[in-house]
Order: C-alpha cells, then structure tokens, then sequence
C-alpha cells in the first residue's frame, strides 16, 4: 500500500466511523429513500451481487411453442395473451395496485381429457389466475380465445396466495429501510453491505397476525462466505407488511449471540484449497441415445410407459395421464390421472420468540415449482439426461423462462430386475438375471437455504418409484456455546453444536403426494389388506399362529385415514372392482410406503392445524376438481380451515368411485456435524406397485446384457 | 422311424407298462439298489439333466493362494491340509461315518487382530471345524502349522449344524427308493423322470421330532418346464432320516389337486417366444478403470474407505475392519469391526400339513454361501465389475472353488451427492452440486427356489448401506381352484391366486445382521436418541408443542431390545463415549432403519421361539466371539434355546463396552400375479451412517464432473 492509498484508506475509515456513529446514535427515522437505494444497489453495495454471475441466455427462447395435449402448460404466447386480456379487464385497469400470484392452465374437466385422443382438436385452452388487486384474492379464468374473464367462487377461505418472488425480494431488502433495524445490525458489528436477509413466512397464531400479509425477516452475514446461512444474526426478527413493505415489529433479542464465523461455510468448488478426487470418471453411457421420445415437449415414451409431463409454478412437476403397455395384450392401461408434490410441512422444534413461527409449507407459500431453479448438468443429473424448461408468469403477468427446470433420464445403477440361479441343490445349470434400467424426471427446488430433490422413477415391471432427496444448507441457529463441555442442558439446545457458537435446529420435512390413481378406469376402491394374526387349534396344526390376509374395502374416507403400524400391518391397495385378472383377482396398485416419519406436535397446535393433512400418512378423496392442495387453496397465514383432513372429516362415499389417494412422505432430522456447512443428500421414497394389475411378470421377456451390445468407451483425451 | 426301431419302441414301452404294473401293485419295500441307481443316473433318466450344461472350468485355480491378513479365509491348500490333518486324526480314521459340515477359518482373537498391521507376521492359522461323526456332532479347531486339532466345547444345545450340500441333493433323491412313493407319484400322472424333489428343512415342533437329523421332501413336476417350483404335486411329504436316508413317514394328503400347468412358467430367455427389448444398450463406463483396488485378494481400498472382504459358506459375505480416512486429519478411523448377514427367518403363513413347517432360517440351515451361485457378469452386476471367489470345503473336506460368487463395483445411478442452488429469493448464481458415487459389494444366494442379493454400499460420506433384493421364485401350493370366483373365503386360501390352480402363499422374510461397530474403538455406548413432544406454557410460546431429543443411553442389553414405533420415533446411535468431535459431541454412527415388516407370530410359537431373533427389530449385546449367529450355533431342527434374545435376556452391561449391535430387516410378502412366475426383485435397506462421527461434511471438497473427464463412447459395431 502505497502512502497515497494509505491516506485515502484512513479517511474513508474514519468517515464510515463517523457515520456509523451518527447512524447508531441518532438516527430515529427510516433512511431517506436515496439512501436505500444507494444500499439496494447491489452491483455496488452488496457481496451477495458479487458472486453473481450474468445470467446465461436460455437456449430455447418458446416464442413459437404451441399447445399439443389438453394438458399442456400455458405457453409464452398464451401467457403473453393472458396478461394483455387482463391488463385491459376492468379490475385490473382500474386498480394500480394488484399482482398476479398464478398464472396456470385452468386443466379441461378430466372427462375431458379422459375423451380426448392424440389428433382431436384441442379443448378451448384457459387460463386460472389468482391474483391480488387492492389488497383483496381474486380467483379467475380466462379463456385465451374468446377473452372472457370470468370470477370464479372458491368460497371464504383463510389466507393468502402463494408469494410472489417480487413479495420475497423486496421483502429481504425492504428493513434496510428501518434505521432501527439498520442500527441493530451495525451494533452487532454487522456492515450493511454483508447483510442477506430471508423471507421467512410467520404462519400463523391468532389474531394479532390476520388480516393483512405479514412475512418475518431475518438475516446473516455474508461476510467472508457464500454460505451466509451459516452466519446468522440471531434473535433478531422482522416482522413486515408484505403489501406496504413496513416494519410492523422488531423484535431483537440475541444481541449477546456471536455471530459464527465464516472459515469454513463456503461449499463452493471455487472456494475449496483442497480438493479431493476420490474416483475416476464415472458415466452412463447410451452410445446409441436415450430409449425415450417426449412428443411435442410433454408427452414422454419410455419402454411400456407413456405419460404427461409438466413443470408447475407450485407442484413443481406434474405428472399426468400415466399409462402403461400391457404386454401381454398390448392394450395401453390407465395407472394415475394426475400425480405431483401437493404440500411440504416443515416444523422446526424451537418454541423461542425467533423461532417458534418457522413451520414452512414449502408448495402453498413459497412455490415449490417457482423455487426449483436450472439443474445442473452432469451432476444434477447424469450425462444421458433430457432438458426440460419451465414457463412461468411473473407477479407482473409477464412469462419467463426456468431453463432445464426438470431433467428426464435413464439410470442404471448396476441393479437387478429379476434373476433365479439354480442352487446346488438341484445342481441345475440355470443362471437367468435381468438388469434393471428405469427413467427418472428429476426436479431439485431451492427453497432458500434447504434443496429438495424429486424423482419419479418409472420401472419396466409396473413400479413407480417417488423418491425426495434433502440436501442444501441447515436452516441454523446462532449460540454463545462453542463447545458441548459448556452445555448443562444438552436437550435445551433445542438441536446440535454444529460449530462454534452454530447450532442446527431438530425439524421436520413431511412432504404431502396427490395420487389421482385411475386403475384401468377413474371408478377404483382403496382396500386395505391387513395382515392379522389367527391362533390355531391344537388338532389343527403344530403352528400355534400364522397371518391371514383379511381384505377390508373402505367405504367412506374416515376408513381411509391411515396410521402406519409396524405391528399391525396392511397393505394398501387401489383396485378396480370392475376388472379382473385372468384368474379373478380385481386389478390394482398399492402404496408401498418407505422409511417414513410422522408429526408428532398436538393436534390443536397451531401449525399443526395448518398442517393438519399429515396427521395420517394415507388419506383417499372422492376425486373434487377443487381439492387438490393438501394445504389449502391459500396457504399463507391460512388457520387450517381449508386443509385435506378438513376435507375428509366429511366422510363421503369412497367406494368404486373416482378417488384420489395422499401420502405424505416424513422425515424428523436431528443435523449432525456432517451436515455442516451443507448436507450430504438424504432420501426416502415411497412406490406405487402394480398389485395383480398384471397377469404375470410383465418383464419375462425382456433380454438380459450383451457384451456384443454395450459401448466401446474410451477415456478422454482431457480426462484428468 | 423304420420298422426296427418301431418293434423295439413297442417292446421297451411293453416292459416300462409292464414294470410300472408291477411296481403299482406289488412292491411293498424300497426298489433294490440297482434300480435306484438306474432311476437315480440323472444323464439319462431325469430332465433336470437334460437343462445342465457342462460346468465352465475355473478361471483362477487358487492352488497358489496364500493367506496375508489374519482374517483371510483358509486357502484351497490350507483346506487341504486341514483335511488331510483331520482324516489322519483318530475320530474321523476310526469311523466310517462322518461329514464335514463348516471347515472355515477360526479367526484370531479380536485383540490379536486389532494389533496386527500390515508387514506383521500372521497370528498361527487355525482352523474351525463342524463335524458329524457317527451320529454326534464336533466342534474342533486344527492349528494348521502343528496339526493339532482340539475339541471345542460350545456347550448343549439342541440342533444340529448347517446342512451339507451332499445331506440336500442325496435327499431329494431318497424318495425314489421307495415304493409307497413312487406309486403315489406314478398315480397321479407323473413320469418318475419328470420328478424334481427339495429338501426342506422342518424346524422343530417337539418331541416327536426330537434325537435324529430329518428332513422333509417335497416335489415338483419338470415336465414342460424348467421352472419345476409352479408343478408343485401338492399334499405330498415324505419325512427323511437325513443320516440313514431312510424314509420314516409320508403324508399323502392332495391326490384330487391337480398339477399347474406348464405353460407360460419358464423364464428362461432361450424358452421366451417374443422377446421385448425395450431400452438401447446402457451401461456404466470408467474407461480409465475402476478406483477401487483389492490387494492380496481381500483388502478393498476404494476413495476413503478401507476393509477386508471375505466369502463365507454360512454368512454369504462378511465385512470385516470397516475403516475410514478422515478427511481433515487424513488418520485412518474404524467404523465396524465385522458385519454379515447372521441369520434369516423365512415362516409360511399357512399351518395345514404339507406347510406349516415351512419356517427356513436359510443361513443355519442352508448355508448362505454354500447357496450363493456364481454372478451373471453384466447382469448382476455391470460391465466394470470385479469378481471374487469363494473357496470352500465340501462334505468329504475337498476344496472347492465358487467362482465369482461376490462382486465389486462403483455404482453411479444419476444420483446426487449434495446439493445447493441459491434460489430466485436471493438471486445468487450458486449452483453447486457433487454426484453420488458408491462402491457396492454384491452376492446373490439362491436358497431353492428364492435368490436373496446381498447388497453392501459404501458411500463417500461415511455412510454404509445394506440392502437386500429378494427374487427368484415363489414357493408356492397347488389348488383345485382355477378362478378366484370358484372361491368362497378368499382369506382361508393362506395366500394368492396366482395362475390357474396356483397359490402363492404367504410368507415373511426376516434378515438379521450382524455389526459388530467399533467407533473409533471397541468400547461404544448405544444410545437412543428419543423425539419426544414436549408442551409449552402459554407464556412461553405461541407454540403448544415441539420435539426434544433426549438421550438414553443403554446401560443394558433389555435397554436396547427396539421395536420401532413410528409415534415414538428414536435415532439409534453407536457413540464413542471417549472420543469427541471438536465441538464435543461424542463421534457416533446410527442404524437407520428403512422400509421393514416384524414378525406377529405368537412368542410362543415354536418357529417363533426359533427365530426369537425377530421379537425385536435392534439388540445390542456385549461382544462375545460365541455369539455370532442369531438364531445359534446349531441351527438345524434347534428349539430356540441358543438364539439372539436368550442371549439378550442375560441383560449384561453394555455401556461403554465392546458391543455389536443387531438389526433385523424384514418384509411381509402377500404374493401378487406379478410374482409369477418369476418375482421382480423388492429392496428394502438400511443405513449405518455417521452422526457426528466427522467435524464437518467429509465430502465437501470433491469436484463436481466436468465434461472433459467423461469417457467417450461409441456404438458396438455389434449393437442390437
């Protein structure tokens, strides 16, 4: 450093001191609006702008994509269309204030749908709109041809839409308006410039929080890392109107709380001194190509399987019109109408002032479709993969595009179909093994901190697997603690020591499935074949006990909500009752749950009201159009009047009828060190298995492995 | 055909009429030796021959392998001279009768092996031996530099050892020795020559059972098929003196049951009409090699990992010296000292006479190795697989080699390591994301008609997953009914209609493991890490309630007798109570249960008082050499008295002590038409992962794949 620099560096010091000062001390009123936004300017202010990079262009531009499948999502063009027709529509031209919150395909009535074949005109195509406009939901459709706006009655609700993301950016930025706030962070020590703030939505806990959009905001340094998660200001909340921007509340209580240090938290490979390259390069390689076509952009063929795929601003992504190729017939079967992530519940187990709100519901609040940003490719998903964008309308109703939003490929792990060898026992030489090779659509969404990973996995045999993976970042807690040897109470950390003065908070992750099943026909009935202990006779036989598999066919939806039990087992079947297999049995497909987790939080606690649609894991509905968000229509600061346990205390008729089963796939996570600074993926998965659907192994005859057929491969010439 | 060969054609058909006439009606004792022989000669008499093909020869010879770590397992030239220091030995040269059942390495003290390291010289090679002379079993240990061989007492115990090959194929023939048999079987239409008969183990239902080795046999029709298990001659049990092969009691119960019919069951791909290729060729490609290495034949070393790898006639595989580099401090750390599969429990769920025994426990009974066929290269496992031989002795003693009987290979399906994507609330252009790339450890056992894959996989964060895959064939019943509208009360068919005059009948399959863990060193604590919902006073929080996770840590083995409840949720931790991570958390690995099934069977069930090792999904018992096999040492027609939980009720100290913890994983199976006639394989798995074992995320610095690093591939010229 030069004299001349010196001089300049020791002025500039002493006048940020010297405002720093005059900021703590006297400033009782928000910062003049300049001022903000000379701080919001974030090429020059903040270090969150400086690890951006200038967004690349997306590849495909959709300006010319049309609409092939009554199922297919708006296009550009349609939400461009949509967006003019409502610009110019009474309510919004008059008003100056709305936003819309939704812009979707308003899907054509499933009978419609179920009529419709590959050549036939489309349905008139339609839009569903939720929207803000002066501070009151409007739920509408419009039809794209003929312009027409019409209300639509989703009667009186609690709540408030989906945010929009322009609600969560300004919301972050929106307390560096506040001088009190602003005087808070620089007393922790805390250059406004480091500052990344959260949206983080309140939901809700009387009366003191209804009647308008509030949201919380907290924030962390991001001083020294990308990973400013790890950095948090604790104690210290925000509490927002989300339409006005104002600071409704502060409350600041951790000020005593270090804030955790940086070294360390950056995850980025930019970041890292020492990399570790534990393996040789590894691939799936298709040398002839992908096995799968996807017919105009949504309509995807894989070996027996054919199916609807679509991204979604709050599903993520929709899988619709699931059909498979039955080989013996060669008839195209009917498995799911309609199958997507309906809601996430996401309960942290911290009852303190900032923290006890966090009880997230990821899909009705957040967007779980808007949150899932572009894979990437190669590691998101492997080489052999297929793109798929997302178009989705912004709050201002202009579309844009997520580009490579979903992927769709064919995995092979090394894993077996099926296979017999003969034993020594007969000494026959058979030796008869079927590899098995699926397709995976995978979608990973951000939401915030936490990434969740979903992967429809179809089989060859009938099987679909629903897989989530957790990975991303902890949502953490700052602590005086550096070391467990200070700690009295472990069990009053509410959580781990991760880190010095870091500690990550014991929650939950349910994750809510909408499973429209259509076993060859919309009539099905869900049976749960429970398998019970019977006690023998003496005379009867040596055994004292054997199970009997004792079929009991739900009637109304209250014989449909389900509670595992590991002792006292069931299968859960959705059969046709109409069709049989060749030898009698009702066709049909059962949930096969996996490793799984239930909520455990009282029933009248708040968030549990809200989140009241995992108080089973399996629920089955008479199919309702309207009844698709487990969650309720609107959730945000929704009391729970509108959710799916709401809909089934109605106990309606079940049987052999168009039903919809849920299942909410849960998992408690204790973190652990090693999910510090970021999380080893965990995952779960459930399947929906063909269960006498078929007549027989429906991949008897599918060939084994040829050498003759696999690829001749070479390392790259680069290869490290 | 020409006249002569006609004229001899009507004579020997004349003679065979003639013979079975006589054999129908006359012959009251068993057919003198040399028609047995001749019926037996399976070249020319038996259609299972007709589908052997000549055995491959052995590709590595072993003659020259030598041991080099101490729990290598005795080499074909150590088995050899165990057999020659044996036969020269006066119990086994003054007696006629004897078998070898188990002759495998009696490993060195834990100790002793803790304490060796690589360049030491070998502990003294001993041998473990199980024998049957003259009626009475022998536990010896041959040291095989002195050759001296010492009696081991084990104790009584009821039970005998596991089955040799020679015990199951010289049974399945036994019955054609006699006549009541053979009439029976001719009665119902069977050409002897079609007989295909299994030797089923008969579990132990009291008194009557008591004081001789029996066996059950059953049999099948091969006529028109190779998959002999869908002809089961239903209702007919011939009960065997395994020693004498003398036939002591059949039951005849199901002459008017008629024997399903062939078609449609073979599986084999020559024997498919259509064949359906559904995908392009796919394979997983490390053109630069595997990144694993295995030296002197046992020792795997792959990215941090590091343990021996053995073969073993009764526990299939066994992991041994499961270690771990630590990433930030590069020492290497032990995880789990010895893992294997122990024990399986397999009843039938049907107690009429031809079933009710059906309660295999396929390890003690059958031999979990003796059963692992050799690997189909390609198929069970991929094309960058590495093959490893067992080597094992026979009944007589002899060495044999199994090859390929296990395989190692990188696994990467597409999967994701961690993740992380700034989402559109922050607008930062992070996406960082690592695939998932595992080593897997495979074998597959074909007890009979079902295949059992064995799957270890270890990942690069620390954890280990065992998975189990069951396939292969159903064992199922023959039934009058062709319709399941012939059927009055579905549940009392013990099963499902699987095919005309077919039931599948079930079943539950229960497979315990064995994990001896030694986190960071033998002395571990088991603790269970409870959720347990606590309420808040209304001055405390908005909240009514939130999860605590409080620590118990067992003092006892009855402390960690777990049955899993999903509303009484746990982690199950294996903790070093003297080893803390930086932060002080005491450095832990926890069993994570996956998707499981327990037994309902009443405790006082003799199958149920058999496979006790069931009552609970997790023990843990303080080590103990002896106990290794859950279900006892002696296995075979056993009552239960040496099994898992009578050891467990000891109740001994197990907190800060060397223990092995037990987990059990199980499935109900209720067959499905999809099974039949050839089961798509069902996984269910579970984890040992670490739980503040590492400081941080021990995989944060591995590079994400680059393309330049990927193989380039081509089309085989060859390519279907």
């Amino acid at each position: 450093m030069d004299s001349k620099n010196l001089i300049r560096f020791l002025f500039f010091t002493f006048i940020i001191a010297l405002l720093l000062l005059l900021t703590l001390t006297n400033i009782p009123y928000p910062l003049p609006l300049s001022d903000n936004s000379a701080l919001l300017d974030c090429a020059t202010n903040s270090r969150r702008c400086t690890i951006k990079q200038p967004p690349k262009p997306t590849t495909r531009l959709h300006t010319t994509d049309l609409p092939h499948h009554p199922l297919d999502p708006l296009t550009l063009t349609e939400l461009n269309k949509v967006r003019s027709i409502l610009l110019s529509h009474a309510l919004f031209s008059n008003s100056n204030s709305f936003a819309f919150h939704s812009i979707v395909l308003d899907e054509p009535d499933k009978t419609v749908v179920l009529e419709w074949s590959h050549g036939d005109a489309l349905p008139p195509r339609k839009a569903s709109i939720i929207a803000r406009v002066n501070g009151k939901t409007h739920v509408l459709t419009v039809d794209i041809t003929t312009g027409v706006v019409t209300p639509v009655d989703v009667g009186e609700h609690s709540g408030y839409p989906t945010m929009t993301i322009e609600d969560m950016t300004s919301s972050t930025w929106a307390p560096l308006g506040n001088a009190e706030f602003n005087r808070t962070i620089m007393a922790r020590g805390i250059d406004l410039k480091d500052l990344a703030c959260l949206p983080i939505s309140l939901g809700w806990f009387g009366k003191k929080e209804e009647n308008r959009r509030l949201i919380k905001v907290q924030c962390y340094s991001m001083d020294g890392t990308a990973n400013f998660y790890m950095r948090p200001i604790e104690g210290l909340t925000v509490v927002l109107d989300m339409d006005t921007k104002q600071v409704v509340e502060i409350s600041d209580k951790g000020r005593n709380i270090p804030i955790p240090k940086a070294a360390g938290t950056d995850y980025r490979f930019s970041a890292q001194n020492t990399k570790h390259n534990l393996v040789n390069p590894i691939s799936i390689e298709q040398p002839k190509g992908p096995s799968f076509v996807i017919e105009n952009e949504h309509l995807v063929k894989w070996a027996n399987w054919e199916f609807h795929l679509k991204s979604d601003p709050r599903a993520g992504v929709v899988i619709s019109r699931a059909r498979v190729k039955d080989p013996g017939t060669g008839e195209i079967r009917n498995v799911m109408y309609k199958g997507f992530t309906s809601e996430l519940f996401v309960p942290y187990m911290d009852p303190t002032d900032a923290w006890y709100f966090k009880t997230y519901m990821d899909a009705g609040e957040y967007g779980f479709g808007l949150q899932s940003m572009p894979l990437d490719p190669l590691n998101d998903c492997p080489r052999n993969a297929y793109y798929m964008d997302g178009v989705f309308a912004a709050g201002d109703g202009k579309p844009y595009v997520r580009e490579n939003m979903v992927c769709v490929y064919e995995s092979y792990a090394g894993d077996i179909g099926w296979r017999h060898s003969e034993s020594p026992i007969t000494g026959m030489e058979i030796r008869e093994v079927r590899p098995k090779v699926t397709l995976v659509v995978r979608m990973a969404a951000s939401v915030a901190n936490y990434d969740y990973i979903v992967d429809w996995e179809f089989q060859m045999d009938g099987l679909i697997r629903v897989k989530v993976g957790l990975s991303g970042i902890l949502m953490v807690k700052g602590t005086s603690y550096d070391n467990m040897n200070q700690v009295n109470q472990p069990e009053n950390l509410y959580g781990t020591l991760l880190s010095e003065n870091v500690v990550g908070v014991i929650h939950d992750h349910y994750i809510t499935f909408y499973l429209d099943m259509d076993v060859d026909g919309p009539d099905n009935s869900f049976v749960k074949v429970n398998l019970k202990r019977e006690t023998t006779s003496p005379e009867e036989s040596p055994r004292l006990s054997y199970l009997k598999a004792v079929r009991n066919v739900a009637k109304t939806e209250k014989d449909a909500q389900v509670k595992l039990k590991l002792y006292d087992p069931s299968e859960y079947h959705i059969v046709n009752p109409s069709k049989k297999t060749r030898v009698g049995n009702p066709t049909g497909y059962k949930l096969v749950p996996g490793g799984t987790a239930a909520s455990l939080l009282d029933l009248d606690d708040p968030p549990q009201k809200r989140g009241a649609f995992t108080n089973n894991q399996i629920w089955v509905t008479p199919y309702n159009k309207s009844e698709e968000w487990a969650g309720g229509l609107f959730t945000y600061q929704s009391h729970g009047d509108d959710t799916l346990a709401v809909w089934s205390e109605r106990d309606r008729a079940i049987e052999n009828k168009d039903i919809v089963m849920w299942y909410t796939l849960g998992f408690h996570h204790v973190p652990c060190q090693e999910d510090y600074p970021i999380m080893p993926t965990v995952s779960s998965s459930f399947d929906l298995k063909p269960v006498n659907f078929y007549d027989s192994n429906p991949i008897l005859n599918i060939p084994p492995h040829f050498e003759k057929d696999l690829p001749v491969c070479n390392a790259a010439a680069s290869a490290a």
